[in-house]
């Protein structure tokens, strides 16, 4: 049986129609004359990238340029920037033969995401009510970069078995969400989230496997032989587990107060990332009966530690809390891989491509929990007086809230982003249910050739000595 | 016919001696010791990198070390030497065995023209007529990095038909002829092009099509079983792409204004690069049959915004204007790679490996015409008077321009990019054709065995299997 | 035969057990709930990652958070982190089937060793007598990472011949000899080595090449087959050779001095290694009969000016300074290559897989002299009577020393780290030639199948087409 998207008649593939022709390019085209137009009405440059900057010095008695936020964000902004576009994308590269639509599709929905994330947190956050526009900074773009992540974790799941199509409706109603959740968590709630343990992560974990959920498939197993990975797929997979791993500090520490705030989430995020990589060693050894290492845990676990601190890692849980956060997330993540992610399939009819529940959904629960703890444990006597208003913001209509108090809305912050995952996911899922996306058959998922000019084709001389090849 | 440079007697490659076991020594030596000798002779620290530094914060009255220029640009320098070395680099991998040259001959020419970057504009720009010395600081590695860029652009154009010899001299006068264009378009025309969209992408682009111009191959196809890409070669090329795309917001704010200035580009070319990849999408999509998507677009037209925004990213084109730039640089870019590459190879007789006139030489314009025309259109209400000044630099001699000559400079800048281009590129690609630099034969081009110990060849029996060489 | 790790009964490599399903484990579990422990007892966040620092800086009339230390060196801590994890672990994936070990256990030993680092360091350099506390921040953090880069560089000698346990014990022993050769050097003998030449490069070269001449293989030509590189498996290690050649100016200058110091170590780094390239290329392309160049030493020593510069990069040893180191070790670094390494394994019986000797011990020695000579002939009338003070910490017990004196301490300095690397190696090398730790046969040397669960195995069809396999 050969290949089938390219017009073969008497194949299974033709029972599903594949070309996006249309649908993409329409989306493309229509989605971002809209973004010009929103922007033209909403968005302006903040008093920091405005030109109106040397007034603005001059009134607020600022004496140096190197007072603009920009100084304090760009170099976390960047890496940020890495970690989505590189880091998201190679670490999905893994699969023998998806790593076009692991790095193309992850670049085109956090392209696509990001600037509708900058109108919907303008709405939700930053709408000044007197001019009815949207100020934008740096710490924007860090912001619409995080939305953005939530959709690509979402994207995990479902990896190798939607239509590009398919990803960007998914990234609309993602960003519209998390939009939604943030403001809840953060502004309503007014629980501390600052590396997103639960906005992004919590959220984007439980959306994803939501989607996955009711787009199941019972005969993904025909595609079985493009499931695996190759040596070289591995290799490019490590870049992108590497990149997220040595910037996850920036990650956590990008909207985080200037000054100590940047520093100790820096410090926390390190330290527990690197406690992860032990433990995810040791599982992932004990699993094999030899003692081999499985590269699927190397790549995902050992940045379960930096998803767990997404929370905490501005507050005082001192050096070994992190280490000990960091400690029981490269078990629970490894053994996750090893157990959950087999049962999620067999029983739950959950198929999780990059097992997100592992590496994101579980982590950042254990994230909200932690940082609800150690919220709720917060002193004065650690903190210092102005130190604990400062960390929570205790301030304005929230200048009596006590340490406990803040604990229970954390708490409750961590519900409502599973709610709004799993619910959320499940009603988009419905939606991209809907046979006019252009999705791939069974047995053509994880195949890059179903939406890719792939000028090497899989079915070439060379594959048929591939054993999953010769078994067919 | 077997693998000719391995010295077998009767095959078509023995037409062409590619020894350079005499040349490249010769030039990398000679040159690193004048190079020596007159760092010696001209090359000092400025007032911020030397020792003297306490002294001169104390004269200044400059309380502390982050006033240092080292700290403001910094973090833009690393990114930009990041897209020098890996951005350009590994873009250009995407052929299936030029990797080595494609990686290595862009970190060799590089390395050479960064140095002489830093004495051409040295010269040009900052030669203290007092002391007879160029004084370097942080701002003056960027810049040579810049001016390196101009040269790896038209590296991209001769891209598997030159020898390193002659992208040594090639990038010789390519730096050679950037420090004088540079020196016309921003301090006599006092134009304002900070991310370089005429004086390193119009130039560079130019520049190298020229070049392949008189190089002109017409037998190039005996070598057409090397210029398609593989699959890891395209995933490879991804890496250049990615690291383009992610620091490009750095690479136009790097020698901004502080403050606002650096602030304001970052944001312009963040989001008129998120536009470009969508209808970068579109088009790819809508050019196939079945509207697969093409990695030579995904890899390249994504960059087009970035480039086109190089001259307009400071000003206050507003978000939504840096969207519209983004969004038609990535329709024009890639119409290019569909209709304008092919039309400039069958008709004008230039081949241009990496289709650097789609997203160099157009976009480059693009740029130059978008800044001359917002330059025109700038106005005290939307700058205010003082960030009108400071934007366009009206002080000293300039003090009385208005904005409306400010636009006509712009476009005479641009018109001096061009012919530095065209008109330094022909001269250089006839010092080029002499037959004296070991240039591969036609049948050997992309390949990266002529000038490399590859340990395995692309002989071996793999390659019987690949489908090209099936054909043979 | 076939491959014996899977539990076949009749071939060699059932002579050694690499069974480390009970050994990596328990190693990790007990060492990462040790440092839980010690960091529980010792370690704290300092006064700038505090949320104290709000009080800190009331008292020490600070009025910005930009004047945090975290300001000054995140980025190039940033950089430094991928130096270590992408950088020295890419580098190592040159071997064709040893890209999951070089990547995943330099991993594994760099997570591993920089806690223990934060606390060794800690209690040499910065143990509070009063409260018996450490305190860290942001350079805390650079300082673990430059002390894991010893014990990388080590593993470089040894790649692919030791188990991921022997790598542990490596490490534990490696951080600790660190820690104590620089605390003499740094502060007993009061040397300057910022970038590390003699306590990083000199040290970690000398204790690998011990190990590995300790644990010599006197069969190791059985697993000559693996030895070789394949194409894609150097384009990867180029990535490790780019990053860490692109961010060397940032782990030059990550702890130098705020200001002139971090700032001109940048210049003298950025110019060295510019330098080390072009005559890297020119010995490697005198080295072949036709002039082409060899991968192995682009790969490498382009990289031995930076190693040379660690000491003086914060010295005025002025620009063309920084290209003569450059030029002289990109030439001794690639004859080492091409000569000294095949004498080092046939006499000297040192088999160093990746030439740590001609990229690190060699250069480091190099940067040890010149950081000796240029601080000798330092002068007040170059540096300035308080930049001379301030470059060489002239203060407290030895603000009466005199650059002379200064000079042979450096000296003093270089012998010390090269003893600590020696003996060292060769100590714990005993260690790790016990039979308990899992390390490989000698046919089994440089295959990732010993350790990992390869899913496209080096036996399958394919590989009967690789020429090295049809040797067999």
């Amino acid at each position: 049986m050969g290949n089938c998207s390219q017009g073969c008649k008497d194949c299974f593939c033709r029972q599903k129609n594949t070309n996006i022709r249309l649908t993409l390019p329409v989306v493309c085209f229509v989605w971002q004359i809209a973004m010009i137009i929103l922007f033209g009405v909403f968005i302006r440059y903040d008093e920091e990238s405005n030109t109106h900057w040397v007034e603005t010095k001059a009134h607020n008695n600022i004496t140096s340029d190197i007072e603009n936020d920009f100084y304090f964000r760009y170099p976390s902004f960047q890496d940020v920037h890495v970690m989505i576009f590189v880091g998201f994308g190679f670490l999905m590269t893994f699969l023998k033969r998806y790593s076009f639509g692991a790095v193309g599709f992850n670049f085109l929905i956090a392209s696509f995401g990001l600037q509708w994330a900058l109108l919907m947190q303008g709405w939700f956050h930053s709408l000044d009510p007197q001019t009815g526009k949207i100020f934008i900074g740096i710490e924007s773009l860090i912001n619409a970069d995080f939305c953005v992540a939530g959709c690509l974790i979402a994207y995990g799941a479902v990896l190798g078995k939607v239509s590009p199509v398919q990803l960007l409706v998914m990234t609309l109603f993602g960003v519209t969400l998390f939009a939604v959740e943030e403001y809840i968590i953060l502004n309503l709630l007014h629980a501390r989230d600052a590396g997103g343990s639960m906005v992004i992560h919590t959220f984007g974990g439980y959306y994803g496997l939501a989607i996955s959920w009711v787009l199941y498939r019972p005969n993904l197993h025909q595609s079985k032989r493009m499931q695996g990975s190759v040596y070289h797929s591995d290799t490019f997979a490590m870049i992108g587990t590497l990149f997220l791993w040595m910037f996850w500090p920036s990650f956590n520490s990008a909207i985080t107060d200037h000054g100590d705030g940047q520093h100790r989430a820096v410090i926390n995020t390190y330290l527990g990332l690197a406690s992860t990589v032990l433990t995810t060693v040791a599982i992932s050894s004990l699993s094999q009966k030899t003692g081999k290492l499985d590269m699927v845990h190397i790549q995902n676990s050992t940045l379960a530690g930096g998803v767990a601190l997404g929370t905490a890692a501005e507050f005082m849980i001192s050096p070994y809390g992190a280490l000990i956060v960091g400690f029981f997330c490269g078990i629970i993540s490894t053994m996750g891989y090893i157990f959950i992610s087999p049962f999620l399939e067999k029983t739950l009819k959950i198929q999780d491509t990059c097992g997100i529940h592992n590496l994101h959904a579980m982590p950042g629960v254990i994230g909200g929990i932690v940082g609800a703890i150690t919220a709720a444990a917060a002193s004065e006597s650690v903190y210092g007086k102005q130190g604990l208003i400062n960390t929570f913001d205790f301030t304005g209509d929230f200048k009596d809230r006590t340490v406990l108090t803040q604990g229970g809305y954390q708490a409750a912050g961590m519900c409502v982003s599973i709610v709004f995952g799993v619910v959320g996911g499940a009603i988009v899922g419905s939606i991209l249910k809907l046979p006019i996306w252009g999705d791939p058959a069974d047995e053509n998922c994880f195949d890059d050739e179903v939406y890719w000019e792939v000028r090497e084709p899989a079915t070439h001389p060379l594959s048929a000595l591939n054993p999953h090849y010769v078994q067919l």
